[in-house]
């Protein structure tokens, strides 16, 4: 079952928030010629069934060592994808894969390794809400697993005083349970206490759940694993809509000059 | 030819970097479904030809006199697509369409609108490049024509100071000839000389073009108004790789303390 060597390859690639109908043709194409999936079992779980495919699901703290076997796997002469959720290379195993390639076997190198985009969870959100991500923006990953938590502080300080929308990445885990709740807390000291924030939980699944509230009334323990959390600048804005509709949020194209936030 | 006011219907949506390949379902689907397509002129040329639709197609600094027709004929209950590239929510024409909405008649309010999401330009050229972006950053719109560019310089500033990697949208138009010259500049006084600049322009088009280059070296006239550039932190690396292959760009997932950098 194992190809010829120089006929390997490794894609890492984004599976988009959840949906099929958010995976792009580029993606569910080159699933379909691979002959081994890695990544984080529900991630792999979504890929379609297909014959003749071998799948490697791990567990979520697992990152590196999957980053290494997907590499072996693809010296070997295998064509492997690596999925992620959203896009790869924002806060997913792209950078993994390539610290797996820096620090390991040579050769690795030298292999045939490409990257497909996919829909990032916070630009699916932002959709859902309307556009809050309109005008100038970050994106902080509030896991304090890789970097220390005072970064984390530091950032998102200076984010508030560059009036940046603000994404958060991973706001929440079973062994993550307070930082939210801090970056929350945090923020009110500099923005607002009507900044729109924005939930959005397992967007384009069943389940998917949307609600914006005000900076002040913002409950950290709304928030999970599948959530991603949209902090609104000074600028954002709410559309009210008629007949119980949800309201729209957005950020204007336009600014104010510096200093009049 | 005019259906029904009830059944009329607006979406904003993404038609991803360029490629065909990096449609997402989702929008090829709803472009199918349209009656009206709006936007920028060679965006409206990248859908497919079909019968009976009617292409609206205009300058590309008219978006707020675009996104109000589309209203319009939504409101006449004409099936609306307007296509932006990218992400329509990021520097597009989302925010343009909400801002007509809440300025405009107050019918418009009630009408079906949604944004769906596509590849946008940064993640795209992260992905030629490896993975720039796999560690905490930040997306600036370069174009000071809706906002003085004093507050982009402060944005610049800080968003070094916080060690964000930085994409840099709009980098560059014929109106806008200075402004990557002075944001490098900027730049260059509080980040090492040797971080990497990734210039991808046209990606996944033919003609794309991937260029990295140290801070130091990065030319202004590289971009065009096709081009995305981003600016690596204090942590991005390069990976060097053998027989002539482009060097992989990526940002590791963990960070030292702040003020370490």
């Amino acid at each position: 079952m194992t190809a010829p060597a120089d006929t390997g390859w490794l894609v890492i690639a984004g599976l988009g928030p959840g949906a099929a109908r958010l995976v792009t043709p580029e993606v569910s194409d080159t699933l379909a010629a691979a002959t081994d999936l890695v990544g984080y079992g529900p991630y792999v779980a979504r890929v379609p069934a297909r014959e003749n495919v071998v799948r490697h699901g791990s567990d979520n703290r697992e990152e590196i060592d999957r980053a290494r076997l997907a590499l072996r796997l693809a010296a070997e002469g295998r064509r492997v994808a690596v999925v992620s959720s959203g896009d790869p290379g924002v806060f997913a195993m792209a950078a993994a894969v390539f610290e797996a390639m820096e620090t390991g076997d040579p050769t690795w190198r030298g292999l045939d390794v490409r990257v497909l985009p996919g829909v990032t969870a916070m630009t699916a959100a932002a959709a859902r809400a309307g556009a809050p991500l309109g005008h100038d923006f970050c994106a902080v990953n509030l896991s304090d697993n890789l970097k220390p938590w005072d970064l984390v502080e530091r950032r998102l300080t200076l984010a508030a005083e560059a009036d940046f929308v603000i994404a958060l990445y991973n706001p929440v885990s079973k062994a993550r349970p307070w930082q939210l709740g801090r970056a929350l807390e945090l923020l009110r000291t500099v923005r607002a206490a009507d900044a729109p924030v924005v939930f959005a939980t397992a967007v384009s699944e069943a389940h998917e759940r949307v609600d914006t509230v005000r900076l002040a009334d913002a409950d950290p323990t709304r928030a999970d694993m599948r959530t991603l959390v949209i902090v609104g600048s000074s600028q954002t804005r709410l559309i009210v809509r008629p007949g119980g509709r949800a309201a729209f949020v957005y950020t204007p194209r336009s600014a104010p000059s510096a200093g009049t936030s």
